[in-house]
């Protein structure tokens, strides 16, 4: 047993890398990435900062683990491309726009875009993490020749739109309502998906 | 005369201006914008700070000032609007590619992005750039009753090009030329500018 405020949980036992990931999203949520030490965060959650780092890597490892928890864009991905592709935006848009417009979930992903932007690290696993987690299953559903640049391109157009409407703020998708949006750029992200792309030159 | 290294210039001159543009330009690409502090910038460029709000408000209006004047945006959009919106995609995307590619444009504006990312008084200045320098202009080129959403629904695809290749770097839009990159997402773009969109559900 030690001696810390938090008494009783040893070390390793299971329950430990959960608190650790309680005490960061509190944390994260309230003072932002950058502002959130290793330290802090291990002194509050009552482990030595060494079991942080066992656990998570890094700081940007356990905001992604942090972002994962609140998230889960792999489950929320997964049941969207089991439907039709034709119909993928506008099941897409709402689910996107209720999770950004939804303080619990768009805090901490808008601190995930300020974060990119900051830190070197989690650019690199945000990076990571579109590619495998969202271009790669997007192409998978798509098949075909195109479908890694038509994957790419849809993915571009919902980052903009994140961008656009979360981290900027500009009108008119700031003020646009989730049916708007879907009318507003449905049919460029369908364009994407299955519209007709010029034939790329080859140069053999 | 006053006894600065910079001896000479009287601070309301007409190139105090352009001096401290000059300095300013310089600092921030070196040392990124949060780095850069009003009063050091006064230092080296020789003149009070007080004369520094005088000319450009904050230090977010300066650092709009000297994108400004290593960019024109509005200049840039200018050319590109005389030409035909068909073609606007295949003509726009090489442009921005090479201002962007290249690290005498490039690196200020990635420094933009990510001053909107950390300081909410440069946001609002880009937010409403965007709007009065970009979709304000494409929506009375476009025409139309749906001009603003096609053009809000177009700048929000350049946004994203600019996030995932520039901010996240993020495969595959990363690695493409910009003809690949015309060829994925030229499509959905003109789709955005020209292609039908749904008809919006009146609530009279």
């Amino acid at each position: 047993m030690n001696s810390s405020p938090r008494r009783g949980r040893r070390p390793g036992s299971p329950d430990v890398r959960a608190e650790i990931l309680a005490v960061a999203r509190a944390r994260f949520r309230r003072e932002g990435y950058d502002a959130v030490t290793m330290r802090s965060l291990a002194a509050e959650a009552g482990v030595d900062a060494a079991l942080i780092s066992y656990y998570f890597g890094s700081k940007a490892g356990l905001f992604a683990a942090v972002l994962e928890l609140t998230l889960s864009p792999a489950d929320l991905l997964g049941g969207l491309l089991q439907g039709d592709l034709e119909t993928l935006p506008q099941r897409l848009i709402p689910t996107l726009v209720r999770t950004w417009d939804n303080p619990d979930t768009g805090v901490p992903l808008l601190a995930a875009m300020r974060a990119a932007a900051s830190d070197p690290g989690f650019a690199a696993m945000l990076r990571d993490g579109i590619h495998r987690q969202l271009v790669e299953r997007l192409a998978e559903r798509i098949g075909g020749a195109d479908a890694h640049r038509r994957a790419g391109a849809f993915v571009t157009q919902v980052g903009g739109l994140i961008l656009t409407r979360y981290v900027i703020a500009a009108e008119p998708l700031a003020s646009m309502t989730a049916d708007e949006i879907v009318r507003a750029l449905g049919p460029a992200l369908r364009t994407a998906l299955l519209g007709p792309l010029p034939t790329a030159r080859r140069t053999s």
